[in-house]
């Protein structure tokens, strides 16, 4: 048993077929006809151009747009004006152009390996992969064909290149094994988009493996199994189809309205990063966006988005959801996102630091581009707007005014609007949970944030391993705490939604309907079998087991009785 | 008017003189007769020695024990067999004792410069120290004599060596202002010490001075002014004589009971650093100790201290006390605070990360070491054991069920203490806050570390400056957990005391009495002061300004209503 990174959830048993990306032999050759080297070298750009934009096209078909854009900007990568003049500067010295493009590809991706920003480090891997997929085509060396693997095909790489995942046939592939990556890879991404369980980061498993060897995948814990016993690959080919039947059971969901079993309606909502992600948001049956998470569209950039830029992408997710309710969150950055172009000094607890509103009332000119691009966007669906890190009123209070102050600006442009828009609390921090009664007098809504919610409120890192068993939801600490919140909000008349990781936890749900949460916002994978919990508790059936649950001492206690009592 | 750090408070008016400290100039010679040059250094060695025990025996009357042992460290780091051998081996290829010396003077400061904490750094000062009265006894150079300074003197230096201020006369010495140093930075602990105002980190003071200027220091607010106009001049006197007639005043509350205005008495403790604090403490008439922060026994060290050093130094604060509360609590590392022989990680968020009795219950041999050393103690003297960042009752629960494991094995070997010793919880995370009245069915007693907890209830690291205006006491989120702590201690029957900053604070303090809180440990230097302001208010007009704080929805608000009603 070897463990790794639960990358994609489900059970795959199948055979190996080990995909090795290695970069084909060249001979390094001095040139003396430079000008038909650069010739050479510009139709390989010109094929791989061709290639990428028909496998970016087949890609749209298979794992949607966004994913897509990955491989189109491969083109953009290479197309760079500065790798171009670079390559051509070293060909025409003599060198061939093989080695030319190679070394040029070396220099950017130890460029991009430095940074310290997880996407940039990223494009190092895209570099990696243009420098092989251009070197073949330059030797003619044949690509591997993917999509012509057998059914039952189990594949193992050191990583999953976004070019080789174009051409995956997602009902031939039993699962994925790579020896790197994390749960946000490429590899990741398009695993899960494309519904393929996934173990990645799994130390040196190219060379564990042969092609042709049984293993076992489980994307849900983790874990990969070479050469499994035949028990092994029964019980894990019955937890494949007890996984696959329970995804199908969920089904009867669909459609439905999310009630409890006394029939109390609750709004289920997703989370969303980008415009596109409301796509599959409303393709799970999601009733709206209960946290559109904006910095997505500033760490993907090289500066501030405009607020064209911006407005397209809210107007985008609030058309898609044709109406219904979409919450989209003011930027949070720092803490542990980074967008290097804002340059945000390092800090000693980021965590603790200068992040999300604080950052965003501090640099007002940025943040009311981002509010009119809000403002713009409402008059095209029903957007909120939610404040995150909310720990005193007076923040609050300073939003809304310069919301104020870009409505009458609007006004006088004779830009529409939605007048009555909404601004909401995001709350996560200990002091917002104390005052909840008196941010609900000024928030027009709330949305609890479980993550940082426990963090603060247990004064634990949610990244760090050392303390990550004080990391739980269930600490009793942390249960009163959301307690408060839904109970102020309700007293004060307005909604409360939970956007954390927590909305979706099934043993958790029963006490979040019986303090009276209004508003579940989870992953789009999430909604239907959130809402089959939901409807399978009572606010009676709820309360009871709350009221169990409030009276135990300890996190353990807690956890043990939810167990006992899951649904 | 120049800004600087407060390292001392209080006020002074005078004369500048320089201080400087500039290593004698000697001729760099090539030594033939080796033998009589190793003696020269050896006589020099020996002329050191003799003058460093006389200096620190005059400052143990001066300013106390603890103070003087950073001169006899000088001995210590002097005598070092590494120091010794590498100087001597330099002398016998040829080399002048003087090169000698001051070249493995600078290797070791460059090493301990290099070091990520501040007390190993604090070490390359020290050494700089010892470099420049080597080379002027090895040069017959004259001391410069501070203690011959004349009154009014303000005395302006790079920075105030140990060596420089173990001359001074302090009725001659009205302020100091230094280039380099902080809070915690040896010229800030003696200037204190000897109550001299002192401002500390001016950039470049040196050279913006000459002999006999008139300046004005202000070590509460930390500025200088130099070359004051006689407006400022008078402003400042007016302003010394005041803060040395309420200091004079306070004088009435010494030997009195700690009581409100209506007569109820509350405890008034001193918190303390190291066993010879406590002499302070009494000194100041503190009725005990409520906080004896053990870190500093073990950052001075180079392993972890035995149970014998940890034994004599909890016993000697117990006798230095007399039988009354000393509140130990147990080992308070990571955070801030580094430990370099524990060979903790680098963490991300170290303030909410492994610290304190995280790592103690996970390093159980090093807890043990201290809790026995701390039960053998208590039979010397009232000693308590105070558990720091408690966030569930787990805690508390393996704390004592350690505890109790040791009181057997003292049984077992006939070792004398306090069987009823009291095991209590620091109160200090949002989560042990929420929790207070389960914890208080657990811990014998509370006290509210209030920098923390303000720190993790606001989501604020109290030392980033970027966030700074979020961190206060006076939040309404604050001031209810505060609240809530109090009354789930008082209805549990246990004590419940305040040991940070916030217990000190004159705005604060009605508050406190209106909540109830039992006890207020400060440092020694506020006893008189913290005396003074809880004998002007009654738990009558307490609670009224309370209701009117806690009715309040914003920190300005709250901090100007608290500033209106100051007594």
């Amino acid at each position: 048993m070897n463990k790794g990174i639960a990358g994609s959830a489900g059970y795959g048993v199948g055979k190996v077929v080990i995909i090795s990306d290695a970069k084909p032999e060249y001979e390094n050759r001095t040139i003396t006809d430079t000008d038909a080297e650069i010739k050479r070298y510009d139709d390989a750009v010109a094929a791989f151009t061709e290639k990428t934009h028909a496998m970016a096209e087949a890609m749209k078909e298979s794992v949607g747009e966004h994913n897509a854009e990955i491989l189109e900007g491969h083109i953009l990568l290479l197309t760079d004006p500065g790798m171009d003049e670079i390559t051509k500067g070293a060909i025409m010295s003599g060198t061939c152009a093989e080695a030319a493009f190679e070394s040029t590809c070396d220099m950017f991706a130890g460029m991009f390996q430095m940074a310290d920003d997880e996407l940039t480090r990223q494009r190092a891997t895209d570099i990696g992969d243009i420098k092989v997929r251009m070197l073949k085509i330059l030797t003619g060396t044949p690509d591997m064909n993917i999509s012509e693997v057998p059914a039952g095909t189990i594949l193992v790489a050191e990583d999953l290149t976004p070019s080789m995942t174009a051409g995956i046939v997602k009902e031939n592939v039993a699962g994925i094994i790579t020896a790197v990556g994390g749960k946000t890879s490429h590899s990741a991404i398009l695993a899960r988009a494309l519904e393929i369980p996934a173990v990645l980061s799994v130390d040196g498993i190219v060379d564990m493996v042969s092609d042709g060897m049984t293993a076992v995948v489980d994307g849900c814990d983790g874990i990969c199994i070479l050469d499994p016993s035949q028990e092994e690959v029964d019980e894990y080919q019955a937890k494949r189809e007890k996984y696959l039947s329970d995804k199908a059971l969920l089904e009867v969901y669909r459609g439905k309205d999310t009630v409890t079993a006394d029939g109390a309606k609750v709004h289920l909502y997703g989370n969303i990063g980008n415009p596109e992600d409301a796509k599959q948001v409303a393709a799970c049956d999601g009733e709206g966006v209960g946290l559109f998470r904006t910095e997505f569209l500033f760490m993907g950039a090289s500066e501030l988005p405009s607020e064209e830029e911006q407005f397209q992408a809210y107007k985008a997710a609030a058309e898609t959801m044709e109406g219904r309710e979409v919450i989209i969150r003011t930027l949070d950055v720092g803490g542990d996102k980074d967008i290097p172009y804002l340059g945000l000094e390092k800090e000693d607890n980021p965590f603790l630091g200068f992040r999300a509103v604080r950052y965003c009332l501090q640099n007002k000119d940025s943040y009311r581009v981002q509010l009119r691009a809000l403002l713009r966007a409402s008059a095209f669906g029903d957007i909120k707007i939610m404040v995150p890190l909310v720990t005193c009123v007076d923040e609050i209070r300073s939003v809304k005014a310069l919301v104020k102050e870009l409505m009458a600006e609007l006004d006088a442009e004779n830009i529409a609007y939605n007048k009555d828009i909404q601004v909401g609390a995001m709350i996560e921090t200990p002091a917002a949970s104390l005052i909840a009664d008196l941010l609900a007098k000024e928030a027009d809504f709330f949305s609890i944030g479980t993550n940082d919610l426990t963090q603060y409120t247990m004064a634990v890192d949610r990244g760090n391993a050392k303390v990550a068993y004080l990391y739980s939801s269930y600490n009793p600490a942390v249960l009163r705490s959301m307690k408060n919140i839904i109970e102020a909000a309700n007293a004060a008349g307005i909604m409360v939604g939970m956007c954390g990781e927590a909305a979706a936890d099934p043993l958790l749900i029963p006490l979040l309907i019986s303090f009276g949460l209004g508003e579940f916002s989870v992953s789009a994978t999430s909604v239907l079998a959130t809402r089959g919990t939901i409807a399978k508790w009572s606010k009676a059936e709820a309360d009871e087991l709350a009221a169990k649950a409030l009276s135990l001492a300890t996190e353990t206690e807690v956890a043990e009785l939810l167990k006992a009592n899951a649904r």
